[in-house]
């Protein structure tokens, strides 16, 4: 017998039906002895369409308002979810993000938990209920209430695994588990049984959405082992949790990439100390956020500077740059925004030398230009033409072999 | 400088439109120098289309759960108008029914209100704010949501309104106020400047549906003076107060009536001590409520007992009745489903004689045979058949004048 707590998101719950299927699931469980606790989000569209209301009011809805507006959304999915459960004969009790007293801040629309109240959840869950929560939403110290942002709904119930010292928090969505890369680019790509920590943050910030980057953090904080899986089919999907002994020593976990970026280059800038920030300063002053950074000195005493934006940003920061430009005496800038990132992630990097110069050989034999490379101790990520996306991301996971799980080694 | 609670109904809250239309509203007051509370309905639709998903969830759906289900609708209400307001400059802030302590027990679907916290709302208030508040929910000692029935909002309204012991209550509707009778039956049905507490509940009672009876109730015993009022059209409404000096002394307020009357008559019962209780007692216990009781005595030594019931209730009565009447050894039950109610209502008919008789001459004259008659103290009720509801409503009204209002006494 375990405590668990599920989190089962927007089109997990996006109708009566699903709904049903969600409490017939969460009732099984309970059957079988678990405590649960579950995490609701809004059904699929309601949010959006309580923020079209507000925005037919106000075209910049006052904070405070619009977290008392959109935490309705939760509302309505934890009140049907219990009556689906009492209507099985399942005991249950709903909790709004107040109710529980889940304390964040008062940052509206993205507010941060400070502390969760568990006592009557421990209540709820000792008289045999299962305990229904709203997601993304909690109380200031004040009882307004606030929420998470978009997505927080993971962060709930990872908060909540935290604070009741579940055994395993399981994220309910529509795919069932986290994927060596994207199956709709290599069909080959295979569903990883485990996966660290540190891996799923770089996989996340890559662009691979099946959690939000805020709630893997979270649940690696306070080491609550968080579990992906499929409200629709059936599997053990994917659990996230530290390395152990026992853990599958991989070299590569897993090919992660990004279509959003952009490259722009301030070309031949006078070498002299500070023009990094000369540079960078004005673009962060923008609140544009720069990826990767590379900087070449040139045989005649300039210097190159090249980096990374989100390619949202691509026009804003070439204004800002053609000005900078101008003040430093630098030649020219030149801007690409038809590139992309390709990151191969995993922690047996760390032991093992040689990854990097096989990942540069394998595109290198597809004909593949790399514009840029970056290395952290997990991951390398190379920058190349868009148009090569799909041919080097399966290079990749062929030439690593990444559809064969491997061997444990003992 | 005065105290006003309105309360704005789900018509004149239906769309983003008249959102912004109340919105518009509320802000002249407070540009006038009053300070407002303003109670809300749920956006006309919702509560229905709330209600339609629990019941696809649960034909009879847990009523704790319904509670936190329905008081969404609300919720989204006041948020989306306290956005409306601060996008027009006027400081305003959100209360659910939990937020502002609106303390009720636990009938979850029909709770009563028992404690109302003001100080929250006397610090917004204190800070020029507009306070808008959720009708219609409470919370209970548990902290669970709790709502008051269909139509609570009205009492949300007058309970805050004698919270904050405020100088009016008002309450905007889609009518602009409390007519002589009901203008589709009489076109030259006045509206009423003024109505007794009194004179309101006989009105309410009979299908008179303006107020909620049960507002009107909580108004007369904490002396809350109500307004009724259109949101969509200028004028100052019909207002429900105590009577005092200056009030016009009309002998008739209105003339109301109910079409959702059924009569029922044992006949030939023998007459002895404890009939009445004997048949009515077998009503009681089927849940039947009864309106009106006559009870003749025959000449050979029987009696005919007659009551009125709804008219939904009227096969359930029969039914009863006639076993009922099997076990007195009555002759027969005789029963009549197309009568109607009318009733003449006004604070007048205390100090005047001579009503009931005027009311029964006009009705002869027009060849309306009276089934039954009632009377109280502010009331003389007949009964009639259906066929001649709107001829004696309009030969009661223009009888009595009530097109034309009555000039004060001094």
């Amino acid at each position: 017998m375990a405590l668990i707590v599920q989190k089962y998101g927007g089109t997990s719950v996006g109708s009566v039906e699903r709904i049903q299927c969600v409490a017939e699931k969460i009732a099984g469980f309970r059957d079988q002895g678990h405590d649960v606790v579950v995490v609701v989000s809004a059904m699929s569209g309601e949010t959006n369409r309580l923020a079209g209301l507000a925005r037919a009011i106000a075209p910049q809805p006052d904070a405070r308002e619009y977290d008392v507006l959109l935490s309705t959304g939760e509302q309505v999915t934890i009140a049907l979810l219990a009556m689906a459960l009492k209507q099985r004969g399942c005991p249950a009790r709903s909790f709004t993000g107040g109710q529980v007293r889940i304390l964040t801040d008062s940052a509206h629309n993205k507010a941060r938990i400070k502390d969760i109240d568990r006592r009557d959840m421990d209540d709820a869950l000792s008289g045999g209920q299962v305990v229904v929560v709203a997601g993304f939403q909690g109380v200031d110290e004040n009882g307004s209430i606030t929420t998470l942002g978009r997505g927080g709904s993971d962060t709930t119930a990872v908060a909540l695994a935290a604070a009741l010292e579940a055994d395993e928090c399981q994220i309910y969505t529509d795919v069932d588990g986290v994927y060596t890369t994207d199956p709709r680019v290599v069909p080959e790509a295979r569903r990883l049984d485990r996966i660290t920590f540190e891996e799923m943050l770089e996989m996340a910030s890559l662009g691979s959405k099946v959690l939000q980057i805020r709630a893997v953090e979270f649940a690696g904080k306070y080491n609550v082992p968080l579990r992906v899986l499929s409200s629709f089919a059936e599997g053990g999907g994917t659990l996230i949790s530290y390395e152990d002994e026992g853990m599958e020593q991989a070299l590569i976990s897993g090919i992660a990439f990004n279509r959003d970026e952009a490259k722009l280059t301030v070309l031949g800038v006078p070498d002299h100390p500070g023009v990094a920030s000369q540079i960078l300063g004005p673009i962060g002053e923008a609140n544009i956020e720069v990826d990767m950074i590379i900087q070449n000195v040139a045989a005649d005493g300039t210097t190159d500077f090249t980096f990374t934006v989100h390619r949202n940003d691509f026009e804003k920061a070439t204004v800002v740059l053609e000005k900078v430009a101008v003040e430093l005496g630098a030649r020219e800038v030149a801007g690409d925004n038809k590139i992309v990132k390709i990151s191969l992630v995993g922690v047996g990097m760390r032991s093992h030398a040689g990854i990097a110069g096989k990942m540069f050989e394998l595109l290198a034999k597809e004909g593949i230009n790399i514009r840029m490379i970056s290395t952290s101790e997990i991951k390398v990520s190379v920058v190349v033409d868009e148009k090569y996306l799909e041919l080097g991301v399966r290079a990749l996971h062929s030439g690593f072999a990444l559809e064969h799980a491997i061997e444990v080694m003992d």
